[in-house]
């Protein structure tokens, strides 16, 4: 499992986040019920980052990024290009900072995720809704404003950042048999896998994704990174593809990732708002349903699981059932 | 504001119940959003009760009548006619007991609700939809079994368990201005008043009504217990009316009862769901919708209140918006 790479993040680097974060954001609850435990046929820990500010694990990230900067380069403010929790975890980040928050965004995303970013008084540059463009547009921003790109998952604060969630989680939960967690661009998974490893060796790391957007699953097999293209889920926060910076750590450290058809993902998004009573988003739920798949170890072997509720952004006007 | 009555229960019936259903019910958190807060122009501390076993604060006062039987009459088992949120927690209440319930429901009650409390072990006793033959039903049941009837409101057990959630809300937030709990039979909102007058004289009551069931607004404006009767709303939990017991504690205790129309109602289920991330029933954001109306005292005299989430059973199939 181990390697002798040089990974981006070291379980150093996630304490320092921890300290810089502190009062910028939730101690999530971690929540557990006896109903969802005899369905699952093993005890579930949910930690509760749909609870999180922005509703979203991201402000974790976001906010180590924005504190992590200088004086000098905070001055001119910080740059992304997202349409989802990334964004408004920036925007409000940069504004506990006092500094401007560029987003750029395509310009069909919804109003809605608009007027969130806006309402943190985050400036939005509409663009063309391709990468290139995303990416040609936020080139111009930083030219003219000077202001720092902060990659919503291949950096290292960002990674350190979201590591912080297992350490909260397994502060409150410390007998945990395995963790697992959705994976995209991989922020989450690879700050999971990092602090987790470090701070208790014997709970087993798992990433959890789409089948439609699988590149995780497949770079594992493959011992090599495999690009995601075309993907196809409901879950609208795992399209990406890992990183440069992620997928090294979670090749190293996570055992195994798991995929999920959209349908056992909705059905589980809808178990965990009917049992828990709390909102979750579908790309929180693609992890829910791995835990109770078939494909995942045997209550024999894992008895007490950690899963990351990553986000509980949803339409509410548009419930996937 | 108070009388020389005496009512059915006191602060140490309170505080006899919290001991008594100590590891039997959750305790709730508390939560608290920095949006909502800018939204209702004050602080708003909500009391999950969502998030109680059986998805209700039904569960402390069913655990408290439950455990408050002597031997002999428990094992005889416990009955109720109820196709709510008080079947279920009854249900749960007597499995942990390990004593029968029977539970008398209306034939057209959901069949979501009769598998709910079927799996709690529970035997239910279906009856024509009509109060006449819920009664009937539930005497047979009673001759045959011996089983003891427990009120779902009107009954001092029920109202002192209800009032342990408001004990708890005011240790983890002491500085209360007000606080608010729904009304419909009044056991909530009756044990709200005796506990929170007790523990803290400052702290104003205030109940949240449905306006197309708003008996104890009516009740309270005319000084005299006036039954609910045709009532029209979707709050399904708020539909009865005050009880004997209920009546004389929210007149002396309870300032006013605010009441909102559905629109509202939905509204606010909405916007807690979409803010705080929380799936809440129609009955709780009753509660909810009367702290953003404007008939409620302005933040310069309550700038700090709390409001008692209520459940969050709700058929996500048929989401009111």
């Amino acid at each position: 499992m181990t390697s002798s790479t040089e990974y981006a993040v070291r379980l150093s680097d996630v304490e320092i986040a921890r300290r810089r974060i502190d009062g910028l954001i939730h101690r999530t609850p971690v929540m557990h019920s006896r109903l969802f435990d005899e369905r699952a046929g093993r005890s579930v820990f949910f930690k509760c980052e749909n609870l999180q500010r922005v509703g979203a694990f991201k402000m974790r990230g976001a906010a180590n990024a924005v504190m992590a900067l200088d004086d000098a380069a905070a001055a001119k403010g910080v740059l992304t290009h997202s349409s989802g929790n990334h964004a408004q975890a920036l925007a409000l980040a940069a504004r506990e900072r006092g500094i401007a928050a560029h987003i750029v965004m395509p310009e069909n995303a919804p109003a809605v995720k608009r007027r969130a970013v806006e309402a943190y008084g985050a400036r939005v540059y509409p663009c063309a809704p391709t990468l290139c463009a995303r990416e040609t547009t936020a080139r111009d921003v930083q030219t003219q404003t000077g202001a720092a790109f902060i990659h919503p998952y291949d950096r290292a604060e960002i990674i350190a950042g979201q590591g912080t969630c297992v350490m909260e989680l397994l502060e409150e939960v410390p007998d945990l048999d395995a963790v697992i967690a959705p994976v995209g661009g991989g922020g989450l998974l690879s700050g999971t896998a990092i602090a987790s490893r470090a701070l208790r060796a014997a709970t087993r790391v798992f990433g959890a994704e789409p089948a439609g957007a699988d590149d995780a699953a497949r770079s594992l097999a493959a011992g090599r990174l495999i690009p995601q293209e075309d993907p196809r889920t409901i879950a609208d926060g795992l399209l990406t593809s890992l990183g440069i910076l992620t997928w090294p750590i979670v090749r190293d450290h996570v055992e195994a990732i798991l995929t999920v058809p959209d349908e056992a993902t909705i059905a589980a998004m809808r178990l965990v708002m009917g049992r828990l009573k709390i909102v979750i988003e579908p790309s929180a739920a693609v992890a829910v349903a791995a835990v109770l798949d078939d494909a995942f170890p045997p209550p024999g072997q894992i008895a007490r699981v950690g899963v990351v509720l990553s986000g509980g952004n949803v339409d509410l006007d548009h419930l996937p059932w």
